[in-house]
């Protein structure tokens, strides 16, 4: 946080009539990341590196629709997470122009005003197989809304390691590399040992049994013998968008 | 079972005048693996693939001797596992012929009778890092008591899948392939992969915090990507060893 | 792996202009069990002991259908896990020589293609009770369509052991032994003691409360009295069916 | 409870001078096993069916030694479980005609004051191995301080079921059956399909890894395929005597 | 078991002709409880202290009605447990005297043929509330199949304990006392304090969040301050039954 | 938060020439309790319920010593909690004056400054048993020490309730009840019923095997059928204390 | 409890012919809050704090409708928790001015009849997002028909600390804060730094993967870094109400 | 990985005489990270972002001797992690320029060869007491041995927010953060909240009872409400380390 702003901020406080409590919100305000106050503060201000996501689980449809209108008229774009079929309808008929991933259980509408620096690297997202799509569907559709460069490399087997062999050249091109898997979750270990950049590992819910809904998974990637291995939970596509965000386009 | 066994049996008992509960116990013993039974018979008896082996775990010491003299003088051979060195002194003392492994803590005294057969193929014992040997150390010596063909690959870690390629034709060349691994446990689904044979995993108790002792690993290897890895409990290599003996020397 | 192939492969590569890159790509298939290499090498290529098999669960239909289209074409035979009655009917649609087995969830089209040795032996398949079938089922079809001689003994409860006494001539006499049971599988343990070969043991979900969907079956299994007890994920018969042909068929 | 003794002592609580509160006291006594009352009661009170037994684990040397003065100089007996050799010392010091069990890490001092009737039946203390042997130690102690007719039949493994059929006849003989077992616990249900009286099942904390120090025996006794098995907690030799006691001595 | 029987049966087999395998199935026989055998031995053959019960959870229509049909030609009498209303239409209509219990999720048909003794005592059914009615339905329709002497006591909180006290007086009348309990299973404590014979306590799947289906009732229930209570897995009515039935009807 | 205080704070800082920086540190500290603030505001400030306490655990002693100090220079008031016996030494070394209970593993330094209320009613402190003592000397001290009317009552197990019902009426004098309980933990939920004001209940770590160091109590605690009863961390006297002191100090 | 009631119990008992039974009941009711002993004692009887609940959960409609009508015709109110729509109809038909909140899943009928003292003080009900509203609406409702001063303060994510900041002197002027969160829980660690009344938390089911259907909030809480927080079951916000209405009304 | 160097390499191959399996050796360790291969590819080649390090625990002193032998001779630096006391002084007699860190278990020797490039950015190392002090030493050292910019921030509570808004301006200077924290660890939502960089978050184990050994922290992190927070394993500061070094150092 710049001292500067501050620094004009408390010379306006304390030459006006505005109210002490007033003055004190504004003060918070501008140590977290209040949206408000980032437009009086002529868009400078600071916002978090992802806006904010709706998720739908554990809402009602008026809720979210509230909500979504809300995002929408302030800042052109909301993103509802966790979207079963029935609220798709619903928002697609509030809005007809928004976009619904079946798999991905994710609806977005308007577009992301920021646009993104050109040098800013990509981010490849790797899954072992087509079971875990619905959370690559999550993190790719995030990441595509938030016009990162995006790259998919899916069914990378672990029991098939040729097949990583062949994508290993481009997946070194990109700057941040999430990988999904479920089960014993190998192929960040594998990757990890192949891979020099950061790697976001998600545990995907698939397999039976012991696999334990990606309880398995969660585990083998917390203990990868491949040191630097970052973990989210389990099915958390959204979460690992953020993670490739927040390293794509840093802390300033 | 061969049938002829039993028929002489009965046809002894009906003539014999030994008692009713006798001969319910002679039959019993039969069935099972009594060794007592065996001698009667020429030993050609039902014999375990593996002899008893006493845990120490659990016992005090003059209890573990019992058992060790007792076995020790009915088949020449005695197996002592999870001994501390306080008891390998003891065992020691009453058999200074006998070798303990510090590591695998293993007392082994006296020799297998049974010479194998020929052709019965080897165990390939493999493990990724330094950290898996007491349970390696476990297995490798009640292999090679009983006289296996028994070859070790140790430190092949899955980050360097390099190491892994250097072994495989001598792994290949192998029966039976015993995997140990902690932490993330991804070397059997990779091993799984590229070897035909039978895989027996072995989580060790390496690693720290989510590791949980070895449960990691061992669900790791239960959600394996590559099908028919067997799984075996915590650190136990004695049962591996079993487990390969029961491949190598079958069912008759 | 036989140095010679490699010998010669690199010879032509020398010499040949195929890409470096193709090159490399030819190499890593070598190593691992890809099948179009197999098939340059004049057939005897090393392929995995299992076909591939498609994992139903977290694939949309379409995706199924692809994949099972491929496979179909490439190897004369698709088998398809955790098949659900619905997208059963999409299959049989697209293959009416198909066959589906409600109990086992699975889907099977197409003939395997190897014709086993005469003597490799057969593969009992135990269960303790008329619940256990599904995955019971699962094993056996695998183990049918993979041309083995597969022998199925259910309703051995340990409860009432003379049952298992029963059947335990004919039990002796099969190569491998897969072993199904829920609750406190206790069977595994029995037939441990009674049975030299090797024993697969699935935990299956059978039972409430305490059972833990299977997890009670598991541990006991792990925990078994009667060493060499292998085990498997709960109601993995796919998974025991691929060890059971690992042991059979082995490493070469 | 017999109406008859409230009637008395409200008949002497509305003729007395006592206090109210006192009489309060009284009538909750009456309620409960309060041994004061018993006394007034000429000594045929509601007394509970195994005397209070001093847990030693967290209570400092002192607190003990006050709490099992005042059992043994109110009922001539005091019995205290899991106590460690160090107390062990001060207990014997204090009370040298005590006796100390290492293995049950008990300690009793004085005797039972009631004389058992004659045909109260007998209960046969039954373990899998000798790793099982102090919560058995603790178990058949505090019966036979209760004067109960015990008989132990020691290092019957399921692995060998001729060993149980050895015994059977004579455990058939007793009124209950206690059975500790540790690791998969496969003993009671075998026990419990063959004896048909009441089975108390006792999970040890025999083992390693998965055993987890008794809950996986737990769980699989809670899991009997052999119906009306009773369960307590791990290593609860003391519980177990508790519930023999319970169903050999009855309600009144 | 008596010898005398095996002594007989010894004698036929050594004068017979019968097959020495056929021999051993007998014997093996007399040892377990095969029913068969039982009617050959004039009626006093070793029968379990339960028939036989069908376990409807993970078995088809067809099953549970092929071996319904076994049991009840056989003994007169079949009872299914965890019958869900389509499978209990499919059962009326089959055995149109049978009854079903919705809650209890029982179904029964036939009559128990073996007349109780006169002075076997009686069952209390204890429950805290209405809300673990299908368990008590469970124990008490069994029990009362097979003609022991039952009585209920529901809706005994621990909260109110006035109300356990209201009871206690009948309670303590009968023999065996089984408890049901939820959420934090208090009542068979407080009851195991004022109660002296057998408690057989069986904790609930009533409740929600950290309930856990039963699990912290039925940890709560094995860390009884009250010592002797045993345990069984949640929601076993049945199992229940069978204990007090082990109780009542002992050993012989 | 008074309006008025940051009023008058503002009016301040708009005039003075401190540094804009200093001013948001302000403003920040009257927002949370930082004690430097409080003392420039003439003492009324938001200072907590409970002054900070050290956690030794994970400590180092001298950091422990260093944070002491500047806690008793600063307020008059040191509490070191978790202390071991070597680190109790060091600090009485250094603070001669303080006190030590080896049994709550607690140091005290020092005297709290502030006068409670006359009527700020009373806690009373209630175990089930003297293996709990350590948590209830650590409440008990710590209240205490906060100059509250604090009472307990020890040694009340549930298996004798009329020992409950003799403290009832001076346990109904307390305006807080703090319960210490641990194996099953019925306590709590007998009392729930009996007394009406605010109930915290901390589960304790006595008992063996399935009470899981804790937990089960923790889980029963959580789902009392009394409703209202509050529960904290295993063996957190020192939580229990605090929250005794948020009710009866309150929030302003 | 005063003795002056039980004092006038006692003589009126003495002097009265009342059975000696019915004097037990009499005194038993006394000691617990059997509602039927305060209308005879012209209600200054011990009565809780809250009145019977009736958990719909594992009840039948006729018993929910029995226990309504008995608990109506008796107090003048009922309140039934856990109703899904169906039973919510059917109470409604039988109550036609009962109302039912379909989010709380709580039915509620009549009115609570004692008049709360003007200085009783306020409750906050904080919830952390509109994903926790269901058991807000539980709590809430409670409370409000307990005619308690209720302050709902929702959707106070910590994510952003500035809405927190707003509402914190509203909050300050509550007696007790109610605070409901999922996920991580962050919520009430951060309140009860900043406001010093008791912090009554309750961790709710929204999340999925690791927050394990509300375990992890829960855990979260329970190591709060803020000493003195209270927890209770997930999603119970009648235990949360019940809960402030001890420490607002308290214990006499 | 550049096309070129594997051209260059099988260019050299073909006309090379080398073996074929040497051949296959280079291949491999190219595409893995042999350090080997980097040293004859003049140092461009594909190396991992953290040298190996060697993990202590499990291995016996002689073995951690050789490896840290081998490591030093060939990179000139050796990293030994897990370090215990009597190991740190066998090593530190053969490496008496080696530097121990007993805090943090850690064993550094030699330096790090490669200069980092001069923009790339700084790490902030946060933790929010002094508990968690081990970990953060860990990291620490790890990262100051890399030659990377550390900047240190503890005992940042969140319980006291003003702690952390007073590092706040530094700590977004800095281009990644690792947190580290026990407990409830409400840290990395508060930060997360307030950074938009990314957020490495480590448990620690600090805590007790239901702390689980730092499992509720880790399960509190990966529920975290700030999206896109990264997790590690329990107390694995080494893992936070490399992760920093994957996202400072980039994939290329």
């Amino acid at each position: 946080m710049k001292n500067s702003s501050i620094e004009a901020l408390l010379a306006v406080l304390g030459k006006s009539n505005i109210s002490p409590f007033d003055a004190l919100k504004l003060l918070n305000s501008h140590l977290t990341s209040d949206l408000g106050f980032a437009r009086v503060d002529t868009g400078r201000g600071i916002t978090a590196v992802l806006p904010e996501v709706i998720l739908a689980q554990g809402k009602i449809p008026e809720e979210v629709l509230k909500i979504t209108g809300s995002l929408f008229s302030r800042t052109g774009l909301a993103i509802v997470s966790r979207t079963g079929e029935d609220l798709s309808r619903i928002l697609l008929e509030a809005y007809p122009e928004g976009k619904y991933s079946k798999r991905g259980k994710l609806f977005v509408t308007g577009e992301y005003m920021r646009t993104p620096e050109d040098d800013e690297g990509s981010v490849a997202v790797v899954s072992a197989g087509t079971s875990d799509l619905h959370a690559v569907e999550e993190a790719s559709i995030i990441l595509e809304t938030m016009k990162v460069d995006t790259r998919r490399f899916c069914d990378i087997g672990v029991a098939g390691v040729h097949r990583l062999a062949e994508v290993l050249p481009s997946l070194r091109e990109c700057t941040v590399c999430i990988v999904f898997a479920g089960m014993d979750a190998a192929l960040p270990t594998v990757i990890g040992g192949l891979y020099r950049g950061p790697v976001v590992a998600v545990p995907t819910s698939t397999g039976y049994g012991t696999a334990f809904g990606g309880v398995t998974a969660l585990l083998s990637m917390l203990n990868s013998c491949s040191p630097g291995i970052c973990v989210l939970n389990i099915d958390n596509g959204l979460g690992a968008a953020a993670a490739a965000l927040r390293i794509l386009r840093g802390s300033e």
